[in-house]
């Protein structure tokens, strides 16, 4: 491989920073996750983000200046023209010139292309994944919170201000549970892994050694034949059909591609998922959209963002 | 103008076929509405509309063979490729090849392209209307149903087999009344102009003579003081509502444009369909779009078809 020809993907989450080396085929090279810091300042984030990226061009004996660009992806809605993150909460961020951190810290100066982290998920599955040859897609993650990115006539779709996607703030309970984002009863509030969660602690359902319970120990309850992590899984399925069943009439998509946690809780969540959309949608959208598990989990957001920052370099 | 300069509109609606003859600006040179017959073979209403567009062209002192492109909306999914019709479940037709019906009617068999009656409309307030300007536009009608048109990217979003838009048949009274597309509880059930007169009736308003309430009916009793009319006006626009803020918060349109009867219902429908949906869509969009009234009335169809026949047409 030649020099400057590794493209780095990045996906700064809540939890994890996972950063990727690809080549131009869509390979990942070298990977690695950590956790994400506890100062969350954007410098310091940034100097993390390089450093990761530093050990990778490293450990491939690849010279510091050979990355060709690099892709970012962050929690919140982001100005895509300017690499600005334009509010995250979970990191206390608005208005941050992600982008610009990054590549004033990297030798060479490569083109470093910032956007919203499920849309990097998207471009990876999209690309790579469960979504590949699709030219209306859309893209949903179910983990801790609901989002949502659309690929519409073969290109990413991105709303007026960018700020499309949003399916987790569907009211579906009027006076429901109290949500983040301001309203109440948010699908989030009764579709998202934190919410299932929830419910399997008010169920009695634990974690191990009784820590609190993910979705996975209640996909593991289901799956061992407790009935009230069935339940709470059909729930939260049926939860996210609602929003499904919608985005599927108005838009009729020819793929969506479930991802996130709850994507991989087994068919106590998958089956009722199923049977929910397609009895939420038109009769005549029945066979005409295919609902689809992504296929990529964690290196999606890896080679989306990579994707991505190497169309935008070759411009 | 030249012979051949005349662009023609055609909306072939379910109570009335509205046809118009309209020059490279937008301007309507002639227009003509009449019912729809009560035969209704493709035959027959293809007849129809070449004998409006001959009687126009006659009275304008054009030329038969005038006529430089004729746009055609009709209800239902449409194959715009094929210019067929392909389910008009009130007309009775199925696979009807529409435009070619027209065109081989047509001396000098200009183009002829058909569309979804929708999309036409919304293609005329795009181009002349509430949504001039804006490239990220949801067109909604409210009447006999209630459906839907999306412009994204300043582009007709059309969706992976031509069918999006279908806002009306979302679900949100599950096990609610019984809709003609096969579900139970479609938002078109509660939102929809016949939904308004269904629940009117039930609350004792009536017509002029006593005759089955329109909504404009409603409105007028809302107007002057009936605290039911103004109920059932509310309800409606707020059923509405649930439909507008899930595609405002997953597209982030710039504009919403609001047509057909309910959208002229006045103040005790549009302010609280105003209200209803600043409050569920997410925090954060509240300000970024704008809930407008469509403005063209009736010529919107024969505006966005003329518009959408003269576009394919210099293809």
């Amino acid at each position: 491989m030649s020099a400057r020809r590794a493209f780095a993907g990045v996906d700064v989450g809540g939890t994890k920073i996972r950063a990727g080396l690809v080549d131009g085929e869509g390979r990942i090279l070298w990977r690695q996750t950590v956790d994400t810091p506890v100062r969350r300042d954007p410098e310091t984030v940034a100097d993390l983000v390089v450093e990761l990226l530093d050990r990778g061009m490293a450990d491939l004996g690849l010279p510091p200046d050979g990355l060709a660009a690099v892709g970012v992806g962050v929690t919140g809605p982001v100005d895509r023209e300017r690499g600005v993150a334009l509010l995250s909460p979970n990191f206390g961020w608005r208005e941050v010139p992600f982008a610009r951190l990054v590549r004033d810290r990297l030798p060479g100066a490569p083109h470093v292309c910032l956007d919203n982290d499920v849309y990097m998920v998207a471009y990876g599955e999209w690309q790579y994944g469960a979504g590949r040859g699709s030219d209306h897609l859309a893209v949903v993650t179910v983990g801790t919170g609901v989002g949502m990115a659309l690929i519409l006539d073969g290109r990413p779709y991105h709303g007026g201000r960018g700020a499309a996607g949003e399916i987790g703030h569907t009211v579906v309970e009027p006076g429901g549970p109290p949500c983040g984002c301001g309203n109440r009863g948010c699908l989030e509030q009764l579709a998202s892994g934190t919410a299932l969660a929830r419910e399997a602690a008010r169920l009695g359902i634990s974690g191990p050694d009784g820590s609190p319970p993910t979705a996975r120990d209640v996909a593991a309850a289901a799956e061992a034949g407790d009935p009230h992590a069935r339940d709470a899984l059909a729930r939260a399925a049926r939860a996210l059909a609602v929003g499904l069943a919608a985005v599927i009439n108005a838009l009729d998509p020819q793929r969506v591609v479930v991802g996130g946690g709850l994507s991989r809780a087994g068919p106590w969540y998958w089956q009722p998922l199923v049977d929910a959309v397609a009895a939420g949608v038109m009769p005549t959208h029945r066979h005409a959209y295919r609902l689809v598990p992504a296929v990529l989990g964690d290196d999606a957001g890896i080679l989306g963002a990579a994707w991505r920052a190497r169309e935008e370099a070759r411009g």
